[in-house]
């Protein structure tokens, strides 16, 4: 199928790119960024601009949204800016979507939407009440997504994503800020107890999982995309610790982190087929190398 | 105290203005329309553009933000205008406020926010689930609204209004698309039963709500504001029917239609003393008198 994948250059988006790709798809990459990938078809453009994204979306099959403001902490202090991306953005892409008539468009949403667990696991019938300006831009997209399946007839999914994580993370995550402090002699700092866990969802995990949803027949409307695995931060902190030697600053719980909650992907499994593959041992070791490397290089 | 208000030039928004001016407050009217009332002061400016929104806010005390693409038809028809106004916008006029320092922000949310009723009477703590772009765009400021109080320490609080009804509304809601069609000797259309009813609730006393809200000492971050009386589409037609001779044509239900919710204002009730005063036969009957003056005029 053609496929238009939105922040191609960006962290996820790159490897959703590569699995379309390899899986022998026929991969538009739009970015306002050029992708590291030269062999991808890059479509420069900003999908906060309608133009841009309809004239990238059309002849398209199939559309996967990916772009978004990724990076929680700018999300937080930049609203405004997480708002246009997030939401006008994604409603851009969806009317884009529509016009082209595609046959399928995938969201990428976050486990985050659900904001504190009422019950767990956490299936896809949970109640949303998120309270971080990410997580709420997010879930206004993965509602409109929603209503553009429900109102307008174009077929969605929003995959609820885990904690992603591989090569080519932004630095600023905790896995490698604790690679790179640890790594330069610093301390790394646990928020709270470091008990709180995330279940680490490795970005090559998160890619198959879009390519699944871009080739199911009657997927459902959302899916988590969560692997099993629960890391504690302590865990990260000592995972790290194992390879290099590590200082911990402990500080008081940082507001506005997110409470963890288990969140189940037996919908994704059972209907996609989908199972997280990389465990967080390798997945990290993966990322140790390329810092041990860059610090070599 | 002085008061900005956003949409001042709209149906809502005009109520809100009068009631802060007849209580002795300093009103700033802020719209890109001039307001109606040449007695308020008119700060022209747009807040989908933050520079306007900061400007206006600077030296404020409270911000009331109604604005907002208010029609949901257009919102249906336009996700990407409705989510650049209902949700940056309302993230620009937060971030507005807080730079401003202002000691308090009250956002027009909707009874809507709530989706299918899990329980009823619906009260704040209802789970949130919309489905329409409306709704999911004004949930989206109300959750950013909670957000700016939870996390940067803003003095907020959300009015979720009932069906808000009243001279000066826009001419396609139901009540007055009845009158007029009526006055036409066209037929009205019954979309499904006709028993799906609403809590209409007059812009007078949506507007005492909001002053009640502002000068409350400590409000409570969400609260519904929705009169009791539950008046089905059919005893609209009926009530028309009273004044006008009306013919009905029957249609299946509309696609996009919220259902019906009884929708609890208790809190609202104890915290802010706030009682809706307007019965429905009583302001139907002004708008019915207005309708009859404009045949007239």
């Amino acid at each position: 199928m053609k496929v238009l994948i939105t922040g191609a250059a960006g962290f996820i988006g790159r490897y959703v790119a590569a699995e379309f790709s390899m899986a022998g798809h026929e991969v538009s990459a739009f970015d306002v960024a050029r992708p590291a990938d030269s062999s991808l078809t890059w479509v420069r453009g900003d999908f906060t601009q309608l133009d841009d994204i309809v004239t990238a979306t059309e002849g398209m099959d199939a559309v996967c949204h990916v772009g978004a403001i990724g990076d929680v902490n700018l999300a937080f202090a930049d609203p405004p800016l997480a708002a246009a991306v997030n939401v006008t953005g994604t409603a851009n892409v969806l009317e884009a979507a529509i016009r082209a008539g595609v046959k399928r468009f995938v969201y990428a949403s976050t486990w985050e939407v659900y904001g504190p667990p009422q019950y767990q696991p956490v299936d896809e019938s949970h109640p949303c009440a998120p309270d971080h300006p990410y997580n709420i831009t997010k879930l206004s997209g993965d509602l409109l997504t929603q209503s553009y399946r429900e109102f307008k007839g174009l077929d969605t999914v929003c995959l609820r994503l885990g904690t992603a994580y591989g090569v080519g993370m932004r630095d600023t995550a905790v896995l490698p800020a604790f690679i790179r402090r640890a790594s330069q002699g610093r301390p790394v700092t646990l928020f709270g107890s470091g008990e709180q866990f995330r279940q680490f969802t490795h970005a090559s995990d998160i890619a198959r999982g879009f390519r699944l949803a871009a080739e199911n027949e009657q997927p459902e409307p959302t899916y988590n995309l969560v692997a099993h695995e629960q890391v504690s931060i302590a865990q990260v902190a000592e995972f790290v610790g194992r390879h290099i030697p590590i200082e911990i600053d402990r500080q008081p719980p940082r507001v506005g982190d997110v409470s963890p909650a288990v969140i189940s992907s037996a919908a994704a499994e059972h209907d996609l087929g989908w199972h997280a593959q990389v465990e967080f041992a390798k997945g990290a070791e993966e990322l140790l190398a390329v810092y041990a490397s860059d610090r070599q290089g």
